[in-house]
């Protein structure tokens, strides 16, 4: 009997497209599902390929090349221990097992340690590009062991996506859980550019009152600029869509109530263990709680009082191209707060990060796929120890010349009553930051006084307290 | 032998105050510490006081009248479980432990059942108003079984401060960990209301260039009317403080870097795991951690550009008095967050907190003591079922009245370069939350381009996936 590679267990579509991907480079694949139903179909819509179904688990192991690639593409979380546990006295020393589901990267740091005690290899990847880049080409971010990384390497960089350079969109993030980490960034990352996008939608749709079509204009203009991203692009397909069913635009017939799956949450919560700041995340995951709530909202619609309506009175191209500006600088911000919490982490858990490649390797295949992860690429390969992205002389010129532009939408929006956290918690970001003083010494002042928590002064090394009263 | 009615472990300044505070009622105190020195001091230092000092775990417990009352005031995490597990051997079914320490309300659940199943009570409580309430009167959020909390009601009740009127600032919060969850909550309260009053200070000395001792002014008379509280009375009182050391006046000595215990942290991680929006509070948690990074915002302040400074050109004292609006309108955004985040903790707990009661405890003793808690007790007294704060009567008129208010300061702010994370970030909300219809439809049509996460209609139930390309 022939072996395979490589093996994909779980069939739902991000391992099925997987499974077709590596197939598609010349490799035939073993693949595994729970069920049996599942791998059947999977084989029937699939004769062309070479792909070669196990129904027992034994089956499965014994139709791979030692040392044995398994790639695990199950739910995250106890659905991945249940199958680990049932593998592990099939394997051998030396066998590789690459866990690419959404999974917390302390669950992949325990695995990591658990199997490399039976002798076993964990590497825990983040796969980003949703069911297409799965099948044509992800970003994969791979987190492990070194030399059990090697021997993927390979076959990740086949089905990898290209860059528009032609690089490959993997790289080797670290030790144990640094693949999911930077993974879990990137989807944080994500939610924060899709809140931004929403917001300068929000602003151009009520302080301007431009239509769909309007819109699709506009993102589709800004795709062609600095903006020119994978989530633009969509964007502006989105407002083009008409709804077969009403025939109106599909954007008005959809509700407005986001969902989430929880990286996004993690992101922010790991950011507050860490003790860095990482609000701006931290605003578009509480945006989508809020939008959830959306009959509390319809109520409190007709309670509470906001600005009365005034037409807009200025130039219009010239505030969409504020806005356009606005959104750019909120992005670097945004990206500013990711990197810096990359750093953060790298730090705690020793996993020297390389932010260069991140940014290089997401530059193609993932979700949020820009021109501007180039720009980010050259300011770490230009220093490497950069504290903070805004400091990068390219950053910090758009910021010069973008932060009058960034206050002008915020107070348009917050003058016209359109919610706009993301925008908001950008610039006082950006200002929070260049403040060489900030109102802080209060609030020491406050912990000494209720609770003689001490506080350090600006002309003398130590800690003080003050017999207030 | 005689046998007191109620010891105290742990002899930190909290536990040696809150004994005293228990024998100032009349009451006998046996003490406990895990070194033999400072039981002997706090001895030596009050030897007027019917304080019975133990030196052993034994002994200790055997100078309790049963059921015994212990309140441990050692620190939170490991010290506490370590002394717990000491302690059991020695005590008796139905005796009553009492965690008054800052701890995680995940660890009291945790404790409650282990003791329980031993025969033991177990109670955490909230204890807020630093050293003085400790001593004098505190604000007690007691959580536990119920029975057990009715033996302690009568010396909790004793020793907690009293409101305006009379009241004592102690109720029973709810089941295992309400109590030390409430007080979770009363503390991310805490961190908003003084960045809020923080950021005041910074627009008022950034936008308008007041003095300290214009500043001093300024809170005290705002301490006059319907901002009247604690934070706000020692605010003013800090603006007037001078330096012994220079002669300066204090705050312009102290470091502008602030300090945190993690209860702030905690707060925000509980909301994002109930997704209930709690952005306010999370910004402050943040700005904290910002005012951290002194080195990396001293560099930045020579590299970031910012607005041209320019001279207020308003009336001044209407701008004072449209900043006091907006502190008030901000932190009642914040309490309504607070309150919403008790609400969705109270259904995944089943804890049936009674907030009327929350508001009513927090009249006095704790650190943010205020008039307004009356307003919020009346609140839920007219409709203990509120969705949110700001849906009252007396909030949402509050709020008709200030947004303007708000909506001008925030906008002065941004426009001056003052960072405003906590003010544009209750704007936002309000806006948000009165928002009958968000572009969250547009993050419903992304996910479902990208990765056919499925979206609903305003037209029809159930889930809709679209052939975008």
């Amino acid at each position: 009997m022939s072996q395979q590679a490589i093996g994909v267990i779980g069939m739902a579509v991000m391992g099925k497209n997987l499974a077709l991907n590596i197939e598609s480079r010349g490799h035939a694949v073993s693949i595994f599902n729970r069920s049996r139903t599942r791998t059947d179909e999977v084989i029937a819509e699939h004769r062309d390929k070479r792909l070669v179904p196990a129904y027992t688990l034994q089956e499965f192991v014994d139709s791979l090349e030692k040392p044995r690639r398994i790639l695990l593409m199950v739910k995250a979380g106890e659905p991945t221990d249940d199958t680990i546990e049932q593998l592990k006295p099939l394997l051998d020393k030396g066998d590789i097992l690459i866990d690419g589901g959404n999974t917390n990267f302390k669950d992949t740091i325990r695995r990591n340690q658990e199997l490399a005690k039976a002798g076993l290899h964990f590497i825990g990847t983040g796969v980003s590009g949703g069911e297409e880049g799965a099948l044509h080409g992800p970003s994969i971010m791979p987190g492990g062991p070194r030399d059990a990384y090697d021997l993927v390497a390979p076959i990740l960089t086949e089905i990898a996506a290209r860059a528009k350079d032609g690089a490959p969109c993997v790289a080797y993030m670290g030790p144990d859980g640094a693949g999911h980490y930077v993974k879990m960034v990137h989807n944080g990352i994500e939610y924060g550019d899709m809140q931004l996008i929403a917001e300068s939608y929000a602003v151009l749709k009520h302080v301007l009152g431009l239509s769909n079509s309007e819109l699709a204009g506009v993102y589709h203009d800004w795709n062609a600029g600095e903006l020119d991203s994978y989530l633009i692009e969509i964007t502006a397909k989105i407002f083009g869509k008409k709804d077969e069913k009403t025939g109106k635009d599909l954007i008005d017939v959809i509700l407005d109530r986001a969902a989430q799956k929880g990286t996004g949450k993690w992101t922010s919560q790991s950011a507050l263990d860490l003790g860095v700041p990482l609000p701006l995340i931290t605003e578009s995951v509480f945006a989508r709680v809020l939008s959830s709530l959306k009959e509390e909202r319809v109520a409190a619609s007709k309670q509470l009082a906001g600005p009365q309506p005034k037409a807009f009175d200025g130039e219009r191209d010239a505030f969409i191209a504020a806005v356009g500006r606005a959104l750019y600088l909120s992005k670097i911000v945004s990206y500013a707060q990711g990197f810096a919490q990359l750093r953060a982490a790298s730090d705690e858990y020793d996993w020297n990060l390389d932010y260069g490649a991140i940014a290089r390797i997401w530059r193609g295949g993932c979700i949020i796929r820009a021109r501007f992860l180039q720009n980010i690429t050259d300011a770490y390969a230009r220093d490497s120890s950069l504290a903070n992205l805004l400091l990068a002389p390219y950053f910090r010129d758009v910021a010069a010349d973008y932060q009058s532009s960034l206050r002008d939408v915020v107070c348009a929006a917050i003058a016209a009553g359109v919610a706009v956290p993301c925008f908001s918690s950008a610039i006082a970001y950006y200002d929070g930051y260049r403040s060489e003083r900030l109102p802080a010494n209060l609030l020491q002042a406050q912990r000494d006084f209720f609770g003689a928590h001490t506080f350090e002064r600006v002309d003398e090394k130590g800690s003080f307290h003050e017999e207030w009263n």
